[in-house]
């Protein structure tokens, strides 16, 4: 047993739907969510910059004395999980893991499209954890830059959300995937949509995954949280928490946010 | 006389835009640029923190000796360009004092829309000037958040960015102006577009009358470089370069830049 929170980090908003799916799994739990909304996106950054942006991050959660960090971000997680890990030694779960082996699981025809951020993609990680898993899959990747900025601004039914999908998801279709990774904490919103273009595909949200391998570390180590914890979950933000906290109830599904602004 | 060079910041690329323009009508003068890219973008955070940014740019600006600097974009000197100036106390110019004067020029039916980023338009600085100059101009606003990142995906002509700008300007036509101030340096790229959904408007575009506005005072202080003046211009970013330098090649229309990567 064990009653400390689980810290979690993102570039911003994001993550929060990686702490929608701990919340209904693990409701014991308490939260600490970091988000770096002064620096946000990190998905247009290069490596070095978010190597040192995510162990700033990390080092604001374990001061917060948090028994385990998810690093609810792809692109953190795909350039800087293994980084952080070197440094800090503790508990570090990230989001690319727990999606791959979702996607291995889920095809049967081994073609598996991902769309992500330029940095994810850029990375190949998914590529590689995929074919690690199972190196006969195939596995097409398409960055998807302009779905966060459409995702922060709400636009998740509007027709020009619409075009630009149809854009990012087209060339799929001609690769025959049976299997779509979303690669990024923020797409998981646009998923009516993407049903739409593309029905007859699984759809992965690696958020939902990642609270799933949270859950089994926990249990795993008997670090859950005594049953009934009084908890309050606290988030943080880098900037202004105005804008974070109205769109973050949207992420989570109208539960109220108040986050903290902090400086790192 | 003074072959000092003239320093220029932005939030990214869009402050490009404008050095293109002070290239064009100062050919003499040496540039030093910093795009805090690492940071980017600076329009959808808040005050205290594009202040805390500005400075920071200011700061590594004067260390590089330049005689004056130039805040080459909307959202940080709509927001911090009095702290900077109090701070640091030299010439400081921003973008919104010359597009502000120059449509109050331009327009004849005294009705005035402006674009940009969330952060420039909840200042309310563009009203605030506007009507400085003269009372009687009403003036219109719209946040458009999407167009900073499709500017800098290059999505200068698609049909999705045609969608989204008539999105963001399809109000403008009820009110009935006849200027529309493109109030972020990224925006001269799209004028193209938005030339083609309101051809009957002035488009002021505040780079080019920053331009003339830093030029003029040159000449009013007497630190014109001198004719020939051997000048390098240099580029500084916070990230990685890479990017930069090829999406950068676009705002200064094929012009080669090296640009190169220091922490703040």
């Amino acid at each position: 047993m064990n009653n400390k929170a689980i810290g979690v980090f993102d570039s911003g908003l994001g993550g929060l739907t990686v702490v929608k799916e701990i919340m209904k799994i693990l409701p014991d739990e308490k939260i600490v969510y970091l988000g770096d909304t002064a620096r946000t996106p990190y998905g247009t950054k290069t490596k070095g910059t978010i190597i040192r942006f995510s162990a700033e991050n990390t080092n604001f959660l374990l001061k917060k004395n948090v028994k385990t960090v998810v690093v609810a971000c792809n692109t953190a997680s795909a350039l800087a999980l293994n980084e952080i890990k070197k440094k800090f030694g503790i508990n570090i779960i990230g989001v690319i893991d727990a999606g791959a082996r979702a996607a291995v699981a889920a095809t049967e025809n081994k073609r598996i499209g991902v769309i992500g951020t330029k940095a994810t993609i850029g990375s190949g990680i998914y590529e590689k954890t995929i074919r690690k898993y199972n190196p006969d899959i195939k596995v097409f990747s398409n960055p998807a830059p302009l779905l966060v900025p459409l995702v922060e601004e709400g636009w998740l039914d509007r027709q020009e959300t619409a075009g630009i999908l149809k854009y990012y998801l087209e060339p799929f279709k001609g690769k025959k995937i049976d299997t779509l990774v979303l690669g990024c904490t923020h797409y998981p919103l646009l998923k009516p949509l993407i049903r739409r273009i593309m029905p007859d595909v699984n759809v992965i949200d690696s958020g939902k995954e990642t609270a799933a391998v949270v859950s089994n570390l926990l249990i795993m180590k008997n670090q859950v949280a005594k049953k009934g914890n009084s908890k309050t979950s606290a988030f943080y933000v880098t900037d202004t928490p105005s804008a974070f906290n109205r769109v973050g109830a949207m992420f989570l599904k109208g539960s109220m946010i108040k986050a903290k602004k902090i400086t790192l």
